[in-house]
């Protein structure tokens, strides 16, 4: 049997373009700034927006036209703009093993680094020429800021439904991926009904992705994950773990006791209750539960395809599908 | 004699829909934002960029249609996004006699609302449907912001060439002017030298307007400025005032010496040698001379307008040029 092609290999000449495509910011800016970006796009990252903006377009069109890699970069570079923000609202100071540029540049240039790439993102996505395109766009950074602010403004409410976790994730990764999926159909103008079936497919795809990433955070070790374990509880932040495990426990009001008790505390009293919490969810039925929810995801976005001929771009978009769940189990 | 209508009294009804427009951000967005942009917007200023793309679209219509009021709520939603950001990065508690939103929300809360403003404005870009409208927004984005780098970075240089001051008022207020008027003049479909020179009266109405801010930092006292006078100095920014002032100084390299002294001492030790330097601006011809320079710039803004038709709109435009440097004569 001969191995298939993944996505990433499938696109990988047009990646290139999308990586000088990104890098051409540097010409033109500011000559400090410039060299923080360059460093700031070297350290990477899988380009896995890019590659569904090109695998989505290639199921209609095997020539890559400017605009579309210019779309490509547009997705990459607010998913970067988006990462500078956070890691100065997170006080992070290490994101992929690189020194963030909060760790290294005061408050103020931070922000404006990530208003930057926010402002060249748009630009790229104007190149397209396609208003639509545009349109989405902004549509989706809107998605994303609003549910990070959501997000914020619900931090240590242990107590909500699990309902709110999915427009959570949707706003925080799947909104992102559909619309990378979404634009380039959009940009090989397909038909309505091939529009939505890839914006389906990205939504599915990016929240069984979200999900695994919430798996990981609870299920990996400080050593391969790079962070505590944890991390997201330790933040406040709830995810489809927590709540399933909420949802099993027999006095689940006691689990909320415990954390908020914690959480009121100070911090070195909030350490120990979360510390416990988070290592029942780990040894419960929550963890299998949410890789069951993240694999249904993905059979979703497999099914989204359906509409496709079977070529090399479907096959690698369903593969993806499967490789994103396995990433864990 | 009849009295002229201004601009703003001209465009009235047109600023209602703009504003209306704006404050349709509240719709759909997390309650406790919704409540912070509103109060943002209510706290106003003068709605002076969308009256300048409305001014600009009347030239050529009298009807504005939904798309030229998109645009000109974009301006004015992309001008309050940095602003936001602006108070965040200069630590601002009030602006615009209104407590900032940084003051009474975290950093992370503050850098979101910004980047949700810049989503909301780029969506109403994309509104217009037109595609060199939302390409201008980008790139004027990315001026702004590259601007804002620049000065952060250029702080406290006190020896800067004079040149650098054109650059960056440009950037800091020019830049969205012109884009104001040109996008009033895209949207009519206006001809090609009818667009350029609107947005050369922009261009020169922003310089005016931003060489006489400079000087009314300087020149007004406490009281009415609402912040201490020289403010700009005490942040390390050096503008026009000050570049003549060193000119004209037989040793501007003892001014240099004493405000880099300042500077490096403690705070305690900064003030009194600022304090002194901005005593002597404000007693010296640069005052005078950098107010000629703004009349200048508004003269050529009024030279712009010679290949329009006379009419309100016209003459409301060349009268706001006066205005603008009347404001401190």
């Amino acid at each position: 049997m001969i191995k298939e092609v993944t996505l990433l290999e499938l696109v990988q000449g047009d990646l290139l373009k999308v990586e000088q495509k990104m890098r051409s910011i540097g010409a033109g800016t500011y000559a400090p700034l410039a060299e923080v970006f360059l460093q700031l796009l070297a350290s990477g990252g899988k380009r896995l927006r890019p590659a569904l903006a090109l695998g989505a377009h290639g199921l209609f069109a095997d020539q890559v036209s400017e605009k579309v890699i210019a779309m490509a970069a547009a997705v990459e570079m607010l998913h970067n703009a988006t990462l500078v923000h956070d890691d100065l609202i997170d006080n992070a100071l290490v994101r992929r093993g690189v020194t963030t540029l909060n760790a290294v540049w005061n408050k103020g240039a931070t922000v404006l680094a990530g208003d930057y790439l926010f402002a060249r993102a748009a630009g790229f996505a104007a190149e397209t020429g396609h208003i639509r395109v545009v349109q989405l766009f902004a549509e989706t950074l809107r998605i994303i800021v609003d549910g990070e602010l959501r997000q914020l403004f619900s931090s240590r409410e242990w107590n909500q439904p699990k309902d709110a976790y999915y427009p959570r994730i949707f706003a925080k990764t799947a909104s992102l991926f559909a619309a990378a999926t979404r634009s380039g159909a959009i940009l090989a103008d397909a038909a309505p009904e091939q529009e939505q079936a890839l914006d389906d497919y990205g939504r599915h795809l990016g929240m069984a992705f979200q999900i695994v990433d919430d798996i990981l955070d609870y299920e990996g070790n400080e050593a391969t994950l790079g962070k505590p374990v944890g991390g997201d509880l330790r933040q406040g932040i709830v995810t489809l773990p927590f709540f399933y495990f909420l949802q099993g426990h027999p006095h689940p009001e006691q689990v909320i006791e415990l954390l908020t008790r914690g959480s009121n505390g100070s911090a070195a009293d909030a350490g120990p209750a979360v510390a416990d919490v988070i290592a029942q969810v780990r040894a419960s039925d929550a963890m299998a539960q949410s890789a069951a929810e993240a694999r249904d995801f993905a059979e979703r976005a497999k099914r989204d395809l359906a509409l496709f001929p079977d070529n090399a771009y479907r096959r690698a978009l369903t593969n993806l599908a499967d490789f994103v769940v396995s990433r864990h189990v």
